[in-house]
């Protein structure tokens, strides 16, 4: 075989690959959002067939010698190339050693969970989700499993979602967070109730939230030429390639800041995916690098612009024209102090930024006893409150706002959580690196993110999966990561 | 081979074919709906992919050898299975003469054609749509060629979309249509003039057409768990399967029987996929067996029901108090003569009942001139403009509201509109078999549907494609099509 046909062989597979995962992203993208309650059966034959097809496509011994012979010529692949090969040989391996059957068994029960949990959620029903999350649990065990046995299932699932990252390492991190934050919540919590915010939680109307979305999509240059808004159950983003880019967002009539802070944040997800490099379209690596440096970049967004005094100072007076009785009697100062309040709250997705990574540590630690095989499923909701109570000192009223509250266990994303926190720690240093380049806090609270956008571009999203993870860091930081910019930021925030 | 085994085969066959159908229908859907307008040339890849791998699993020697097996077998199938079987039968032997490589440059074309046109109509620019048209037109003359060298391409044409029609069988409808309407239209047309309908032209918030949309859900009785309504260029009706269907509005502020009367019609649409027989579902006989007898039902519940006295009567309590600025001085016998004045206008689909089929007449022409040669694709606009001239005595002021307005050649239907005249048709034929049965007027008057369903259901939706048109309309009807039907009711209408 000569090179050059490998290298097409290779991109015609990639190709393949490209327009099976587009059609089931474009069901699932359809069920997520208007597809009506009943079409869930016909969308999961589809959806299981055409997984089935791309293991058939990918999984055989022509592609196992095609990347083998791509491999034993590495010095002949241009940059580009070599990468690709390099995941294809990955996936190749962790999707090899599972059986089609269960393979596909496991596509059809996915997509069903995540129906019956939009339901289960919507009516405080617990007990209909549990016995397909059980399932889920321990198929994705038998799975992580059959990839490497030599190895905690729980690692194996971690390493899925952030390269690298095992026990241990979240272990540490989250040692230090616990270590270094814990004292301040522990103070700043109850100093914080008196900052006022009942006027977060009055009557805004839906279509006028929607407005003010459209404005945010402005301020954060997103090109309406590739990118749409949808509403869905659960925020999330959604990258068909570059050119096509979606994010969800979900209206409360009686939350200014839901709606608000998930447009900021899925919007740094749809940046990522937007500007990705133009040498990457249509193949694998043109998308984010993975969940933790998505995360960063949604992370630095909604937080490090989305929940700054420059932003707010800058964007308030366009808020208060929206809603000017809601609003009446609140200065940008108090607006500032209320969407900063350090709480205990339910839900991960509302939580500030101070409090955020005690319902990430929540999750993980479960899923930690989950995989030891030390919990079963049907004790998870109790579990679940108790650890509030522990960590943040409220119990939830119902699973609704408890167990329930988030989908990803009910698309099998066990071990995707804890990339949550290290996306938000990846974006304060981030910022810190951002600041030696130019003073990012004087164009925010100028409204202009030109230079903001083009630096994330150059250091990160340009490079779409080309740099791992690690890498993208040491190129945009010129260090590795250290979580201690993320203690530090936060420190320095709340002692304010 | 095992006549159980061949049936398991066919049903593996049409499984596959249904979830490619699915996944291709849910990314035309998306393009036509949400999609952003970058993302045209990723989805026309996955498309064009897609197809051609439905053309790889169905064209091949083992399809062909099992469907005569099948055949030579026919006496030990049971009759789903035996209408399956011919069904894909006809359809091999109609796929099978397209080599792969046009087959799929063509699919291509015609996801780019409806990108183009959907530009070119909101800009008024028939030229840039111009080269896509001559190239539809140009491959879909060689297919039908392909297909069957003895019959000229226009019939080929015209059999695709309603078996066995030809250009003998419209030329005669058309004539009877000619010869029995335009005496009537030559005479309605002037002394409607002076009926007041300016009140139908006013300010009619989207938000408020929206609302009223989904009380004519409820009136059709659409069941909400498995339909969903949409918004896109030109309305239009998908069924997934019987349980995911979803038509599709176009709002305009300044037009109330717009986006009203397109809902009544695709209601008709959806009320057939809905209402399929469960014995069907995810089989090829699952839906409509036509697009004659789709628009029966749609032309039935838009003009039978919906622009009836009955239904006005029933009706417009609700639409006034809805509008009541709009429609303070309008009674309810005004607004009835205001939706059925009949009038030489421009835009097919928002055509009154009397002028429609003049519509049809001049497309239905203009193909012929184009498979005949006797046109070329630069000509179509003068062409259209005198036929308009002709028939109707008016002018398009542009091609927007000419020859643009249209999605169906965009997307290579040609030969699609006589069906609407058919349709048309057949609808008040079916209406005058349902008046034997019970005095469904009576029921429409009194806002309850459900004895108009279940009479539909049992004659013409349960079916599905497992009868062909010909033998619907004999079972519903107890006799032949006639136009005859048509002819009466209208020239009975609008006599008053």
């Amino acid at each position: 075989m000569k090179i050059q046909d490998a290298v097409k062989k290779l991109n015609e597979l990639e190709a393949k690959k490209i327009a099976y995962g587009h059609a089931i992203a474009m069901l699932h993208f359809d069920g997520s959002t208007i597809a009506p309650p009943n079409s869930f059966e016909g969308r999961s034959k589809t959806i299981s067939f055409l997984a089935g097809e791309v293991y058939k496509n990918f999984i055989n011994k022509k592609t196992d010698e095609l990347l083998n012979f791509l491999l034993d010529n590495k010095d002949k692949l241009d940059k580009i190339t070599l990468v690709k090969t390099k995941e294809n040989r990955e996936e190749y391996d962790r999707t090899s050693k599972i059986p089609i059957g269960e393979y596909m068994e496991y596509m059809k029960l996915q997509n069903k969970a995540n129906f019956i949990w939009e339901k289960a959620k919507k009516e405080n029903d617990y007990s209909s989700f549990q016995p397909y999350l059980t399932k889920i649990i321990s198929m994705n065990k038998k799975f992580a499993n059959y990839r490497n046995p030599e190895k905690p299932a729980y690692d194996v699932m971690l390493g899925d979602y952030e390269k690298g990252y095992t026990m241990e390492d979240y272990d540490l991190f989250f040692k230090t967070l616990k270590e270094r934050l814990i004292p301040l919540i522990r103070e700043a919590v109850p100093r914080a109730q008196s900052i006022k915010d009942d006027f977060l939680y009055k009557d805004f109307p839906i279509y006028k939230q929607k407005l003010l979305i459209e404005k945010i999509v402005d301020f954060l240059k997103l090109d309406r030429d590739s990118f749409i808004i949808a509403q869905s159950e659960h925020p999330f983003t959604m990258g068909i390639n570059k050119k096509d880019v979606r994010f969800t967002n979900h209206y409360y009539e009686n939350n200014f800041t839901s709606a608000f802070f998930s447009a900021l944040h899925e919007g740094g997800h749809a940046l990522y995916e937007l500007n990705t490099g133009d040498d990457l379209i249509y193949t694998s690596l043109g998308t984010g690098t993975s969940l933790g440096m998505h995360e960063s970049q949604s992370r630095f967004y909604e937080n490090i612009v989305g929940r700054s005094r420059e932003f707010i100072n800058h964007f308030y007076p366009l808020i208060k024209q929206m809603f000017p009785q809601q609003f009446s009697d609140v200065t940008k100062d108090v607006f500032y102090m209320a969407i900063n309040k350090p709480q205990n709250t339910l839900i991960r997705i509302e939580a500030d930024e101070l409090t955020y990574s005690l319902h990430i540590i929540i999750r993980y630690e479960i899923e930690k006893l989950l995989f030891a095989g030390d919990v079963k499923s049907n004790d998870i909701p109790g579990l679940w409150n108790k650890k509030y109570k522990e960590y943040l000192g409220i119990t939830p009223p119902d699973n609704t706002r408890g167990v329930l509250q988030d989908v990803h266990w009910s698309q099998g994303m066990l071990g995707y959580f804890p990339t949550y926190a290290l996306g938000s720690a990846v974006a304060s240093q981030l910022a810190v690196a951002m600041a030696k380049n130019f003073d990012y806090k004087a164009d925010i609270a100028s409204g202009d993110l030109t230079k903001v956008n083009k630096w994330l571009n150059d250091k990160v999203h340009k490079h779409g999966a080309l740099l791992k993870p690690k890498e993208v860091i040491q190129y945009a930081c010129g260090e590795a990561f250290n979580a201690n910019y993320y203690c530090d930021y936060l420190i320095n925030k709340y002692s304010e």
